[in-house]
């Protein structure tokens, strides 16, 4: 899909480890066809959604149907020293899935059950592979939902491997808050258990949160157990334009200290929505934009709207519109849904790269409009959305991927934009992870002490650092 | 307080290390008066809420005033490889605060200040020594309020170092949910900082939640930034009757499940009501009993009592009593708030033994049912509290201290009671933590591997073993 390009530079250690023949002999006897060496099918799991192409893929793909599977990969891995790079359908933007110093993918892709759903709980237990859709789609019938919703139909195994969010995250939280226990595989090939089904638990050290963000450098996770929600008898959508990000900013924080419990709020910046218009043939106003939803009951729901329209009116909030139906809210959240395709779509043959910054709120008017300015001189083309009830957005760069220039300046913008955030006491990455990209910046967010304590971890966990190599921090 | 009785048998390990004189020395010279010898002050130190009380003090206490000294401490500990045992104000149930392998406690009281208030955030930063009514004290005036409450007035330290939650946690988390960040003080005696004040994060480890609940035993909790929230506009109680606890659960669940955001659902058993009635000159009703708050607009508040008093009719709940103002409100809560001394005082020289597991909701009613039926076969007097809308309660057996039979007897009823929790896929601490009591029920419910883990993280971060040895597993 994606065409190699010059990034090499980006990628701070390729070290590719040998991964001897006699490894590869021996998952083919204990897997048969499920390990794969066919290059297309290699080179299909050694990228992602990144703009890291080049690396050679990996030297085999397992496709794991059961723990057993991955257990056993990892333990013939690691008899031979081999990295294991865990995969479930390779949305990742950060380049979690590369096999930058070599080694066997694990495809979790058919590791696709929901093992049991507990509605009077409102928990559900998952293979790793299942993905938000599909798990949406079968608990669909007992009125519970999942709420977590990264843009892409990430798998849950992968979404907990990088702390992933979404639009939903400022009402009902992020993996952090919502996996309740893990089934993981360890560097050594054991099968241990994280957390419980209960709620609450002071019994010993958070694995499951050690292990949640942890980008597959720590164990495989093979099993996820994670809260559902029950569906709101009543949901209303609303957009309103603003004159200036920073009234859109104003509006929301406001709504957010007054305890409204707001479901999703939204922003999309002018260009976003010009290029939506154009995309789709809308005509929405070319302005500042926030898209908004409200869940509950019928009254609470319209009291919250009522009050989130005073608000947003105080600010110069206008062309409010409202929906109800699921068709309605659909078509308002077109313009969301689209921004991304649209950005592609708006300058032939480009490619998106997405920062991922998150501020407290009441930080992000400065650092948006900041950053906004800086983009605006660098005439790069942009797009900007944002989860901004988390303090969380993203640009998206429109860069020829062809032209080192713009790839520089790119990485310059994001670089003033990174800095910028953690001056304003934020982080470097919301909801995408560390990756192979934003190794630096961790060490400037977290500082050396809490790296050095991460990797200490990692040493212990994993002494022969074949569990995802090369992401987070080098060894 | 606690008259010594003969408890040594239930301690692990007490292994005192020698606390040479050469350290006392080096801490007297650097700290002066703040670092105390005198017996009392160590025998204050040496003892929490648990029934352990017959191990000897630490050798000193520290009385730091910032993290430099409790950095300072930690380092001429560790030169000497002495333990460290951090004391917040002392109202560990599990025996936290117990030298029972010598060593110096770090007293935090003093280390009381509210740093830094960001009411647009909803955050606040606080030295480990604030209590929680204290920081509710001084951020009262924002209009924002920190929901966590155990039943003591304990250090925001402590309460993260339990992972402590309280009656709120049904809609506000526990404190693995409401700490953004920490600072903490290592093994060796450097100081790292943990999270930002972002209210998300996908960069690396989540250092914040492994310290959040470790105990003590990977580092000292020095500051903590934790989420506030916003005062509600209106908020109700009620308190209900039912003819059968399972009748009460079965309310509780229909609730949950509604997705109704109730802010307190708390169970009172019939003997605890009978407790209350008698220390407080009450007449309620002495049948299980539902505690419940609503917070939110007058409208939501009053849509939401309104679901449950007709959820609790279906279940034949009656007797309900409203409050809308605080002084009704503290009225209906007084028989909660009232339960563990009512429990005290209603049999002369008794000490209550807390009990602390948790389930999923759904498997309540069995556990609490079958446990129910064996303390009243035991002969021992008991009350009955849970936070029910997390699937968390609390046994309080009243014991005579003096008698081995009814040690004995409590011990089996909760061994029994642990037991049965485990096989319903609860954990055997809630709120309180692992501490000394609970390390074999840990080892049963996370598993040999899970706990293998944990150690291993314990050994690379703390190699020579001095941060609260003996908690949570023995080394």
């Amino acid at each position: 899909m994606n065409a190699p390009t010059a990034v090499q530079h980006l990628i701070p250690e390729v070290n590719q480890r040998e991964v001897p023949p006699a490894l590869i002999a021996e998952l083919k006897a204990h897997f048969g066809e499920r390990c794969s060496t066919a290059l297309v099918v290699r080179e299909q799991h050694g990228r992602d959604e990144s703009a890291y192409t080049t690396v050679p893929p990996p030297a085999a793909v397992v496709f794991a149907e059961c723990t057993d599977d991955v257990a056993q990969t990892v333990r013939m891995a690691a008899a031979h020293r081999v990295p294991i790079i865990p995969f479930g359908v390779g949305t990742s933007l950060e380049g979690h899935l590369l096999a930058v110093q070599g080694g066997i993918s694990i495809d979790m892709g058919r590791m696709n059950k929901v093992l049991s759903i507990n509605a009077e709980d409102l928990t559900v237990t998952v293979q790793a592979g299942v993905t938000r859709k599909q798990l949406n789609e079968e608990v669909k019938s007992t009125g519970l939902f999942f709420p977590i919703d990264p843009g892409a139909d990430a798998t849950i195994g992968g979404m907990s491997a990088t702390r992933a969010s979404g639009t939903n995250a400022v009402r009902y939280g992020t993996m952090r808050e919502n996996v309740l226990g893990l089934e993981v595989v360890t560097a050594s090939g054991e099968v241990i258990r994280t957390g419980t089904r209960a709620r609450k638990s002071s019994a010993g050290y958070d694995l499951t949160r050690l292990m949640v963000g942890s980008e597959g450098t720590l164990g495989v996770i093979t099993e996820i157990t994670v809260k559902l929600y029950p569906l709101p008898e009543a949901v209303s959508a609303a957009t309103c334009s603003f004159p200036s990000i920073e009234a859109a900013v104003r509006t929301t924080i406001q709504i957010i200290q007054m305890g409204i419990p707001i479901a999703r709020v939204e922003l999309i910046d002018a260009n976003a929505v010009r290029m939506v218009n154009a995309h789709s043939k809308l005509s929405l106003p070319e302005q500042p934009m926030l898209l908004m939803e409200f869940h509950g009951s019928p009254a609470s729901v319209k009291e919250q709207a009522e009050t989130v329209q005073e608000i947003a009116t105080e600010h110069e909030g206008h062309a409010f519109e409202w929906a109800t139906t699921p068709e309605e809210r659909t078509r308002l959240w077109t313009a969301r849904h689209n921004t991304y395709f649209a950005g592609i779509q708006s300058r032939p043959s480009c490619r998106a790269i997405s920062t991922d910054t998150c501020v407290p709120i009441s930080r992000l008017a400065d650092c948006l409009l900041d950053s906004v300015a800086e983009v605006d001189a660098s005439g790069i083309p942009y797009f900007l959305v944002g989860h901004v009830g988390d303090g969380n957005f993203h640009f998206g760069y429109l860069i020829d991927p062809n032209s080192d220039h713009e790839r520089a300046t790119a990485e310059d913008l994001n670089n003033q934009l990174v800095a910028r955030a953690l001056a304003l006491e934020g982080t470097c990455t919301g909801e995408h992870g560390i990756g192979l990209h934003k190794m630096d910046f961790l060490v400037t967010e977290a500082g050396v002490g809490a790296v050095a304590m991460m990797r200490t971890i990692k040493h212990a966990l994993d002494p022969h650092n074949i569990m995802n190599p090369g992401k987070v921090f080098l060894y």
